[in-house]
């Protein structure tokens, strides 16, 4: 099966919208989700866009992707780049299709000269954890998130 | 006492340079710090950038500053505030310095039209803690944060 990864253009945005949705799902935060097309659209491909889409392929089928974008160490100063968000599709796992993309995630933080590559991973998921520990990645269990969300700052 | 809370102008760079030297003193990190002035006018200051600043003045003393850039919900399909670095100065504290500066990203967020301000603290800072509970803010102890350093990304 030959795998390729490539940058997401405009015509991908439903792609993007049933990815999102399908790792929402394994995460069982489907509810949570109302992004819609026309949103992806505008906030992924306008000029400059803060947030940047990976999608891997499999006989011009999406079978994978991931939603990335450029966050900043204030102690190196350089830039990083941050997974938001990273998925395979359930009938195509085990290909090594998810290491394609991390790969290829990796290269071009090392393209864009990143300091750092950060992402979050939910307590429970220990096969996500499994994978990333390969990479040589660590728990940095001494730092916790905090957020608030739209209502909070829409009455603060 | 009147304080100003205004973003930086790359005049800035070495105050955002002593505050962040100032910010990682306090988080016993100090050691980790390799960024410099030039570093910062480059990356705050070019065009598009993807980092911010905001500096809290007091008789055209800098006093305390916030590092800021934009990050980006799949769920809501919108733009988030992340909070990088927020640090008051010492000899500052306890005249409501650090609300002023959280209120501005707050207006900062409502007027990018944000679903979400994020960020991270270390898990014995409980004055930072106790200051974004008063906000309403939540620790997500669920989400574990990984990271890939500079040697692993360049050795992968």
């Amino acid at each position: 099966m030959s795998i390729t990864i490539r940058k997401a253009t405009v015509e991908d945005s439903s792609i993007i919208l049933e990815m999102i949705k399908g790792l929402a799902d394994y995460e069982k935060l489907a509810h949570y989700v109302t992004n819609t097309v026309e949103a992806i659209e505008a906030l992924f491909f306008e000029p400059n866009p803060i947030v940047h889409c990976l999608i891997a392929e499999s006989s011009s089928k999406a079978v994978g992707f991931a939603v990335y974008l450029f966050n900043y160490s204030t102690f190196s100063g350089k830039k990083g780049l941050y997974l938001e968000d990273f998925f395979v599709d359930p009938d195509h796992r085990g290909l090594g299709i998810g290491q394609r993309i991390f790969d290829a995630l990796i290269q071009i933080a090392q393209e864009e000269n990143c300091g750092k590559m950060d992402w979050v991973v939910l307590d429970w998921n220990q096969p996500a954890m499994d994978f990333y520990h390969k990479y040589g990645a660590k728990p940095m269990k001494e730092w916790i998130n905090y957020r608030l969300n739209e209502d909070q700052l829409k009455n603060s």
